[in-house]
């Protein structure tokens, strides 16, 4: 069992939870927590670490995988979470291509730029997965979908939702564009209304950061800039909530006249 | 200038902030932040609270009101963030009665059964109104919407969506049935596609608690159980999603058909 917060394997984890550039260089990420260790596909787990009490009460999830024993207080140091459950584990990273989620069959597509609040992104993800959506782009700034805070609020739609980050987003948005997919923009200067469009069609939907919206730059390679209505004095909508409501009406139109 | 912790003044603002029972008694909230500030209808400021800094640089907000200046620690103190703002402000409750919220012409009424989340129910409030929802009805173990962390995620909607805080929810629900308003429960056994019904006259939606969903007691006074469906694995949704799923469904519906 480990016991020392110093371990060599535990400051790689630790190192992992918080760092990105740490997490990119390995190509591993870490997930935590009993329900999204289960919704890993195991042929992607590394290695997993647990408390012995953890261990002793769910021994079969161990069968086949690499593990260790950790102490409770090494647990704790590695833990992400005030109440910790006891189970982590170091998973390799799946990379998507852009060709993956652009040549699904009616492709309907989240592009996110610059987004920055982890709980805002995993709640496009898991959202997104419910409402059918085939894949998600990413501006290279977006937060880091590898994020703890991000995976956690995935719920793990993280395993099953292809994603792309973009090095060159504007570009990106044309190679879509030239496969005949759709572009809409969420933005406050939209004419359109977003129940306008008829998103039967491979269709994309670009939303921005949180306080500063879409780049300019980014704006100009879409279609369509559409709006959400807000009545009353509502100025703007929560990311993800933006997010939804043009994802579960492409949704809507899909199961209904398409 | 207000200089010490210890003083009465700031015991009581630091009461009001974390205690909900405080605030009761008291029918008074802490508004925090200059945009939550400017959002506040002026005759329900009772004393606003600035660092001096903050003063000097927004002087013309304090017209007409009753201020103290405080040190940058005793803000520090007082304050629920992370990174203050130099302003705050005690604000009188205003109270809704159910009949305010039931006899608008086109009532759409989001009821909520012990939702615990304090952003959730901020985030209902404030997509709720963008979507014209009419008023909100609270089951008294819902989170307390004047909890610091609601007020600031709804964004200045909690000054202007009539809410009510019910003692007894199944029998308030069917004082709405008894006025014509259809009630709609989302559930996991709902059979009925969220989109078939016709959201055009009076309705009203339930949603319940971010892991148990609507109590049992609660779900059998609905007039009918709407799903929301999901595609891939996703065994729910973030109840605020669910919440502006619904929503802005039923204003999609009146700003056009109806």
């Amino acid at each position: 069992m480990i016991t020392k917060n110093g371990n060599t394997e535990i400051k790689n984890i630790v190192n992992l939870m918080k760092k990105s550039k740490t997490r990119q260089e390995k190509s591993t990420f870490v997930v935590e927590g009993i329900k999204m260790f289960c919704e890993i596909p195991r042929d992607r787990i590394i290695k997993a670490y647990a408390t012995e009490k953890f261990y002793e009460e769910n021994i079969k999830l161990f069968e086949g995988i690499e593990y260790a024993l950790v102490s409770d207080n090494v647990f704790s140091y590695m833990s992400d979470t005030k109440t910790p459950q006891g189970i982590l584990a170091l998973v390799r990273m799946k990379k998507a291509k852009l060709s993956d989620i652009a040549e699904s069959e009616k492709p309907l597509i989240m592009i996110i730029d610059e987004l920055q609040d982890p709980g805002n992104l995993g709640t496009v993800i898991r959202t997104g997965e419910g409402a059918g959506i085939t894949g998600v782009l990413l501006s290279k700034n977006t937060v880091d979908i590898y994020n703890p805070k991000t995976i956690r609020s995935t719920m793990g739609s993280i395993f099953r939702v292809p994603f792309v980050y973009s090095n060159d987003l504007a570009k990106d948005i044309d190679i879509l564009k030239n496969k005949g997919i759709k572009v809409y923009a969420s933005h406050l200067d939209g004419k359109c209304n977003y129940t306008e469009p008829d998103y039967c069609s491979g269709s994309a939907f670009i939303i921005g950061n949180e306080s500063k919206g879409i780049r300019n730059e980014i704006v100009k390679h879409a279609d369509t800039l559409i709006k959400i209505p807000m009545k009353g004095q509502v100025e703007s909508l929560n990311a993800a909530i933006a997010a939804t409501i043009l994802m579960y009406e492409a949704g809507r139109q899909r199961d209904g006249s398409c």
